[in-house]
Formats: C-alpha cells, structure tokens, sequence
C-alpha cells in the first residue's frame, strides 16, 4: 500500500479544534498523498464563537455558517476532505445514530490511524465525549456481525491530540510529529479562524515548544532539525519493527 | 547508518534477566547486523540461583562460575558480546565508579537503543535499582563537561523489559516486538539456563501471550502473523515520521 | 466586591450531604455576609433515609417531606438559602432540562466558588454524578452562544467535598478551611438530621481529625489555632496574589 | 451459615465471558456447594462471534442460538445457572429495566460475592459497562428506600475478572484463586466454545502464569502446590479475621 | 501450625509509632498466642520529642531513656517484644549491617506477615525508608545465597500502617481489622506517650472512623459488630480460600 | 508581618535553574520587599554548559567561573541573594553536611515559601534530588531535637517550579502567579545567560502560555489582565481564609 492509498480520520469535536490540534499532521500527511477525512461533530457554535456573538444581531445559523466557512477554508489550505455533521455543542449529546455514521465511515474509509481528543478535560465536556465516540465506533467497526457483509475495520491507533491545558487533561505526549515542512501551511489553516485571534499566537507558540522537546527526544537521526512539532498521546501500543 | 553499523545496550541486573525479558529483541538485531552488548552487573549468585545452592559443598565462587558459563553460553547463542561486572545482588549497590564504567561504555558504543528493567518492582530491590543507574549513566554521557573532548551522547531511547509481575510493577508495554523469526533462536537460548529449568515453560507461555495481543494492536499490517512476542515500556516519546 | 455582594453555590446529591461535608464553609461564609444558595438534588428519599423507612406505614412521599423539613431547617441554622429539585435518587438520572436550570442559577448567582460532591465513589453513584452535573452546567453557563444576551458566567473554582471514604475515592484535600469558629452552628445543623444520628459522631470527629491536620499545614501564621476544619479538593489551579 | 447456603453473582457482558474468565471461580466454588448464578447480558452476537458471521447465511438470530447453546453447555459443567438477557452488544445499553432486573436479582440471591469486568478496557466497551451496571445495582439493591419491604442487600465485595490485556485496563490482581483441583472442569467448559478455539491454549496459559504468580505470594501455606490460578481485583477493603 | 507458634514482625521508624498505628493488631495476634516482634529503629528522639525537649536541661541521651521507657511499658502491655536498635532518626539513615541485622531477624522468625510504615510520606522522610528497609530486607531473606545454610524466608505479606495523613502519603487501605475486643488494651498502651498527650484523642477518633468503614465494608458476615478498627493497605497480593 | 520581613528560599541545582523557572516569582517578591535567598547547589558546569566547553581551552574552573558570573548577575537584577554550593553536578551526591548546611539556613532565614525542582524528571537526575534534599532538609528543620535551643521551622508550603517536559515529570501546576509587572525584570535577568541563548525564546513563551492559562483559571477578579505567569505545583495542602 502505497501513501496514495492510505487513509486517515480525524474526529473534531468543533469546527476549529482539527486545526489547532492537528493542522500539522493533516498537511504533513495530506502532502505525501493521504486521503484526510476530517469530521467536524459541531461548529463549535455556542460554546467556541464568542467572538462572533459580540456581533450585534448575530443568530445560532448565522454563526454555524461563519464557522462552517472557516473550517472549510481551513480544510481545504491542509489537503484535507470536511464533514459537517451539526449534532450540537455545549452541551454535545451523541445519539446511536451519529455512532453508527461514524461506524460506517471507519468501514468506508479503513484509516491507517484516527486522532481525536484528549481522553480527560476538565475544562470542556465535549472534548472527551467525541474521543469517547471515536473508540466506541473503531469497536463497533471491528465487530463482525455489526452489518455483516460490509468489510470490518483492523485496528488504527487512536491518538489523542493536545488539549489546552495538557497537564490538568492527564494527557502525555509519547509521540511527537516533526510538521516544520508544513508549517506554514497550518499557519495559513489557523489564520482562516478569524473569530478567535487571540489563539493564532498560542498554537504558534505551541508548535515551537513541541518542536524543542522533540528535539531533545530525538534518538539517533540527531541530525535532523525540528522546528515546528505537534504532541499525540498514542493510546494503545505500537507493533515495532526495529526498538 | 545501516544495520552493520547500529549498536544497541542492555543492562541486566542478574545474569538470567536478558535471556527471559529480552532474549527475543538481542537475536532479532543481532541477525539483522547490529552490535548488542549486554552488561550482566551481577550473576544473581545469591539471590537467583536458588537450584545451584542445592547443590551440596557449593560455595559463592562456584555459583558465579557456573551462573558466567550458562550466560555467556546463552548470549553467543543470541548473537550478542556480554561483560559480567560482578557487583553483587540481594542486595546490589552501585558505587559511582560503576556509573562511570557505564557511562564510558555509553560513549564508547552510541547505542542506538538501550534496555533494562522495570522502574518499579515491590518483589525485587535490584531491578529497579539497574534501570535507576542505566537512566542516570545516559544522562550523564549526555553531559558536555564529562570528560570533555570524548564524543558526547545522543537520546537513545530506553525501554523497561518485562518483570515477572507485570501489574504490581506498573509496568506497561506500549511496545511490542515481534520475535516469532527468532523464537527458536531464544528457546535455545533459554535452555542455557539448567538452574532455572521452572522458568522455560513460563516464559515460553509469555511469549505466546504477547503474541496475542500484538496482534491484536497491528492496524494497517494486519497480513503478518505474529506468534511470539515481546513487550516494551518505552519511557520517553518517540519522534516518528508518519502517525 | 465585598463580601455583602459575594455569592457561593453547592450542588448536594441528597438533602443532608450539604451539612456533613460543607456546613462549616456554607456557615462559615455566611457569617461574612455571603449569599450561599444550596441546590439538593434529591431528598436522598431512597438511599439514605433507613431509619426514616423502618417506622411502619411510611410512604415515598412522607419520607421526601421529613427529609426536606429537616434540611430546610440545617440550611436555616447555618444561613443559607436551599432548592430541592426533587429529581430522584438511587439511582439518581440528570436530564438535559436538569442541567440547564443548573446553567441558569449559575449565570443568575454568579458564584465565587461552588462546591459538591467528589469525582468518583465507587460506594455512591449518585455522588459523582452531582458534581459531573456541577461541572457540565458550569462550563454550559460559559458559553456565549447558550441564551445570547444572558450573563455569561466567569471561571468559579470547583471543589470536592469530602466523602465518606476519601482514599476509596481518590479525593485529596488540597485545601483546609478552618471552621473552629463556626462549628457550634454546623454542629446545631447536624442535630437537625434526626434519621441520621449514627453519623453525628462521625463527622464531629472528622472536623477535628482535620483540625489538626490543618495546623500541621499552615506556614508563618503558626499562631492560629484552629481546632476543627473541613477538607476541600480544588480542581482546577489558583491563581495567587503571592505564593 | 455453611456453604450449601451460600450464594454468588456472576455477570458476564458477553456469552463466553465468564468462562475464560472466571470459570475456575465458578466450579470451584459450585464444588463446594455454593448456588452461583451466571446473568449474561448479551451473547456477543455481534461483536464476539467472528467465526459464526463467517459460516454461509448465518442470522443475528442463528448466532444468538448457538451462542446460547454453547454458555449453557459450559455453565452445566461449571455447576452453575445461567440467565440471558440480550440487551444486546457492540454497543451495549443499559436501560433502568435491566437496572432493576439486577437489583431483584441481588436482593433474591443475597451473593456472597460478585463478579463482573474490569472498570476500564479501551478496547471493549461493553464490558466496562457491564461492571459499572453490576455495581449501581448493588447500591440500589442497598437502598432502603427501593421497593420497601424486601430484604435489602448487604455488602458483598465486588471483584473484576482478568481482561484481556490487563496493564492497558489498569487492572491489577490483589486476589488470586488456586483452581488447580477444578481445572479439568474448567477446561471442559472452555471446550464448549466452539467459535472460538483460538483461545482455548490463551485461557489455559493464564491460568499457568496466574498459578505461578500465586504460589510466589503465598505466605506460611507454601507447602500447598498450585498449578492453575485465577486473577481477580477486588474493589472495596477486606475485613479480615487475622492479618 | 497453631497460633501458638506464629510470629509477626512490626518495623517501627520510631519508637512510638507501632503504638499509634498497629497498637490493635499487635494486641489482637498477641492475644491469640502470637509472638509479636516489634523492631524500633530509632526512640524519634531528635524529632517525635517535642514535649521533652522542652523540659528544663534534657540531653540527646536523656530523651532516648525517657522514650525507651514509655516504648517498652506500651509494648508490654500489648504483649509483644521490643527491640530498639538506635540507629538515628531526622534524618535516619540506613546502613548494610542494619540491614543485614534484620535479614537474621526475618530468617530467625518466620514472621507470618509484617507490619510497616506508608511507601510515600511528604511530611516525613523516616517513614518509607523504614519501609524501604522492611522490604529490602524480606528479599534478601527470601535469596538462597545469603547465608547459605539458613532457613529462607517465604513470603510473608507486608502491610503498610496507617499514616497520619493518609491522602497525601498515596496510602488506601484495602483492609481492616476489628480491634474492638482489643481496644482498651490499645488504648493503654497508647497512654503510656506521655510525651505526646496530644495524640491520643487523635488516634482514638480514627479508631473510631475506621470502625465505621469497617462495618461499611463487611458482607455476609454484618451480623458482627465493630467499634473500633485499624486500617492496612496490603502490598502485594493475596492467595485466599475462597472469594 | 509585613512584607519587609518576609523571607523565601529557592533551591536550584544548577545555576540557571532559578532564572528560567522561578525568575518571575523571585523578583515579584523581591520588589514586594521580600528577602530572596537562592541556594545554588552547584554550577550545572558538566551538564548544562555545552556552550562554554565548546569554547577552545575550557577547564572545569573556568567554566564554574563563567556559570558563577552569569548567575550572580541575573540573581542581582532579580533582587535576590544567592550562595554557590558547588557540590558537583551529573551526578550530583548530596551529603549529611549539605544536608545539614541546608536546615540552617531554613532556621536562619524561617522561609514563608519554599521553591525547588519537580519531584520526578526522567531526562534530569540533579533535579529531583535537588527536591528530595530541599523537602528532607524541611523536615529536619522542624525536629526540637536538631540542635536544640534553636528557633525551629514552622511549615512553610513547598512548592515545584516547572521542569523542561512537565508531562513526563507528572508535574501539574495547581497554582499560577501573575509575573506580567515583573516580567522585563525576569527577562533582562534570562539574558544573562549567555551559554544558553536558545532557551531565552523558549521560556518566554513559556510564560505567556502560563499567562494565558491564568487567566482562564480566574474566578471572580476576572477585571485582571495576565500576560506572563508562572506556573507551580504546590506539594501539601493550602489553609485559605475563604473559599
């Protein structure tokens, strides 16, 4: 399987998360002829877009379509195909119906890996749900008498991208991706985000101090120079071909 | 850097230790071109070979005798070099000379790799006490004002092999190795170890089981069959070149 | 902002928790001039009223009214305003609608601080689900886009009150209040709880086992005396004038 | 009261769940007189019955039957009763029916003890569900308050079986079962699992490894032999007669 | 083996310790016939001896005299043995030969189980090392090759005692034992502390609560009733009877 | 007590330590008339020069001499005192005398607040033994015993300043302090580190991402505008006035 057959899934619980998080490993692997398939599961409409509802007369569509329209830009700078699939933010309830959508988008899609959220946040409830959503579709995916007939899933890893405040998420970075090739194009991706500006020099910031502790974990390819890097907490173990 | 040219590091804290936790991972490299040193920092003479004292008119000499011959015997078979430092066991202690012997070996051989037990282990005092010192032997060969001119360390990776009892040692693979092209190779090396007869079938079943259950974790590789493994702790992030 | 104008909320899964684990603070705090609104989810009708249902002819509803005649009086006692939901116990079940009445108390008090019940108990389940509640309806009443045009609310530290098995609970105290001055008032609000008198001892005894762990934490102001204190775990980091 | 009285709970999530996992309990205690009573919420109809979906033409319902089929053949030999509830599986639901069907359930049989999954899995949702379930039915079952009149239930510990790769559960075993005498008749039950023969020689090596492991923890009974053990992690503290 | 012949060993950090925290145990296997060695490493005379120094003109060795003195008078009441081995305390430091003494002291008892102090303790650093100790010393009683020609240890359970504040020290107790038989006994013992009057309600009241959990925690068996209780948190796991 | 006689200890190991992870803290205090003792225990002159010994000619003193100036200089900018202990570093060996060297001057200058490394660092040794002297020398420091006749410790708060890698050093901030007024001071005294000019940048931003996480920390004095925190993990628990 060449990089131009392999898949990729990205669950975003709102519509800019994908690009925070993960804008990086889009382009990076958008650029070597992966298929990205992103799933925005809300746009973040009521509880990521203040920004948007300090305009004056602003409406919830109103809003979802500004949003919609950053994630899509954004989307579409990293390579990457978008769903939209509006099921509500803050709160976020996730019926069996969106379950089994996702299920059959594993089963469609057959992703080399999956990335989503950090397991645990205390500052946000919808986060962990759409990780929660995300593993318990790869599950659904991989039981054989779930559709039979249709092909079932192997077993991606998952991997949890950062949070915003890693420490208090129990998240760890065991995996660092180098993305200082396509950083700039995930610069372009997180300026689409209009409504939240403040965050552009955070995640900027961000990419820079992963890039250094990379770096520092870099075993014997030492002559590689790491600017920009993103931290994935990979979630179950990794079959190795050399330790 | 191909193969020929890797070298890689394992610091067993009794003579057995490398044939049981990582017997698997030295041949696999070793047929594969690597250098593998292992350092053997004591025989386990008084704590670990419970058969040999059976033995009547047996004295500490002879144990350590017969405990060097079965190791050296089980390391050619693998394909790896072995020192025996002979610092003692039950208990071991580490003198700051024997960090320094670690860190010139370090230096003198840039693993690429290095392994050794446990962090914890409430049913034995030097295993932990081995990793604690192959931890801090890195660290120091990383430092610039360590005998300066010798060519300092890199960032090899380190990863905890597996105790005997792997949940009370919070010990948990994220990694595994498959090793089934050189079970035999183990097997036999494991058959060196005639005062430990009880302990071949139990790591025989280890290997099996972490067969299993790497293949349980293989996603887009799934054709391989994997039938013996082994399983890793790696205690530092990975920098990897795709998710 | 004086304390005249400042507004504290709790969240209690049944109608007496908020006395054992909070009386001192609710009382404590009232004293000063705070406002402290109480929310009793259920009367604890079920789950916790054993003595009430052993008097013979009892139904559910003369249970809820004893139970609430009894805590209506603690929260006199100790001065403070108290709701009761009524929404069921054993097992307790949160609806949407549930949540979002929570969401507009937040948004209407605008509390300093909050407090319920601890994260997990694997002897109550009704426990953690108050404060998983407490947490969903905070971070609910942050978001801009939930009722445009209402008062969003701040960023109001969580705490954890003690429950009944703290270690069973993974609840730590990372915050003591001394309530030495008070405790004649939550004490007079313990003695409301009639149903209940088996747990009077218990947690006079347990405000003076943290009394004295109290004192052995405080720093430079070793003067005070503080004779009985309640536990607290904040959740998310303080921000300090001086550390 | 002796044993002839004594009863046990077992709740399996899926068909075959309680014999690899707790089969040697089963028997063993059953041999001893014990009533233990096996609820399967589903029979892995979907997810855990890879070989049935791959024979021509098979039906949920078809499954269902030789599933069924199969647990009871093993629940005979075990000396166990078996009850099915399909709820179904990959994704189970819980509703408050089953909930209270539990809770009946633990009030008639007063167990002695309980048995049911480990609290967490990231590869199987279904079976931390199951536990979580087996635990609010054992607090409800506590209430007084939960139709009055029935005799309520005590305190009966509540132990998580082995899953199946233990340190990614973070389950850990506190409490091993020597089941060398009733082995053979475990392994007789195992043997009923037609569709999933792969993991008879899995479940036997277990018991293997586990008996070692016992037998290295045993104190001032050493001169009992122990071949075949049983892992379990129990959840609440022991009161014991003598340290 | 009948009580009569079983032994237990009780490493104490300071000389009052065992009082405070295993007084009950100690009281209860005495009481039953067992021969109950308690080892106080240091008499806490430079920091357990607050109230003595504050006494007119008290010398280091005066301190010692007057806490040897209060240790043997509770351990008599007990029923137990005391040795007191001096080696030092704020800081305590730990030398081979005490090690090594203690190893003879294992091997020459055979102690059915061994009590200690928490693994972490924050608030005091002789505290897990008289633990550390107490473990190290198991293992190399258990090592064939140390003495060769003694009988070896088994493998005796060691338990943590409770420390003064739990929750900070990662101490949960997964076991009680009843001592309310035993309580007036302990509660003499403990008032031979002259020195430190202000603990004794201390350790009175978290008799008490612990009996209350105890009781909490009982399951087929609630018929018994318990008042008073101490607490254990069990190292390693158990091999039991029945489940 | 006013601000002028309050007193605060910071214990770095290595010469720049205080400067990266504490500058802010100590010059906030500092200008509060607070006065800052900095201990550092040694010059980080093998481990954490690379610069210097880049420099043809470079000898273990010359380099020490370089550290000295640097730190000195930045200790003088930050308002601070600073004493060099030079006790060596990769490996440092803390003895009984530095030990003891420590708990006076923790009796000399009665600290209000303590600052030291993260108490786990797997990249870094020095670290958290730096902690381990920092909380044992506390401790000793509050034994009557200890050279009786001085003024004893109280309990001043530990607290752990952040590490390189804070995720894989289970450091979590619990509490943040606002070091925008301070910061053009901590950041002049960062140039002084002329060796180490690539982390200026880092632990800039570093700061303004603790900054921007205070901020979303604060509850009721949200009107307050952070741009540069600092982050601390407080290691016992904290006796609040309010709430």
């Amino acid at each position: 399987m060449t990089s131009k057959n392999k898949t990729a899934l990205v669950v975003s619980a709102h519509s800019a998360d994908f690009v925070w998080r993960a804008g990086g490993a889009i382009a990076y692997h958008a650029r070597q002829g992966w298929q990205v398939k992103i799933v925005c599961l809300s746009f973040g409409e009521r509880g990521e877009s203040a920004k948007l509802w300090r305009r004056p007369g602003m409406t919830l569509e109103q809003v979802k379509i500004a949003r919609r329209d950053e994630a899509q830009r954004a989307a579409d700078i990293l390579g990457a195909e978008v769903e939209f699939w509006d099921i509500g933010d803050y709160p976020m309830r996730v019926t069996d119906d969106t379950l089994f959508r996702l299920v059959d988008l594993y089963r469609e899609l057959q992703p080399a890996f999956v990335l989503s959220h950090s397991v645990k946040d205390p500052y946000n409830f919808d986060h962990p749900l759409a990780m929660h959503l995300t593993q318990e579709a790869r599950v659904t995916a991989q039981a054989e008498g779930h559709n039979p007939g249709q092909k079932i899933l192997g077993a991606p890893p998952v991997y949890a991208f950062e949070p915003h405040q890693t420490e208090q998420c129990e998240w760890m970075p065991n995996t660092f991706l180098d993305i200082t090739d396509v950083w700039e194009v995930k610069r372009r991706a997180i300026e689409c985000m209009a409504g939240q500006e403040h965050l552009w020099e955070y995640y900027t910031r961000m990419a820079l101090q992963r890039g250094v502790q990379a770096k520092r974990n870099i075993g014997i390819t030492a002559s590689r120079n790491i600017e920009y890097a993103e931290g994935y907490m990979r979630l179950t173990p990794e079959v190795v071909e050399t330790l």
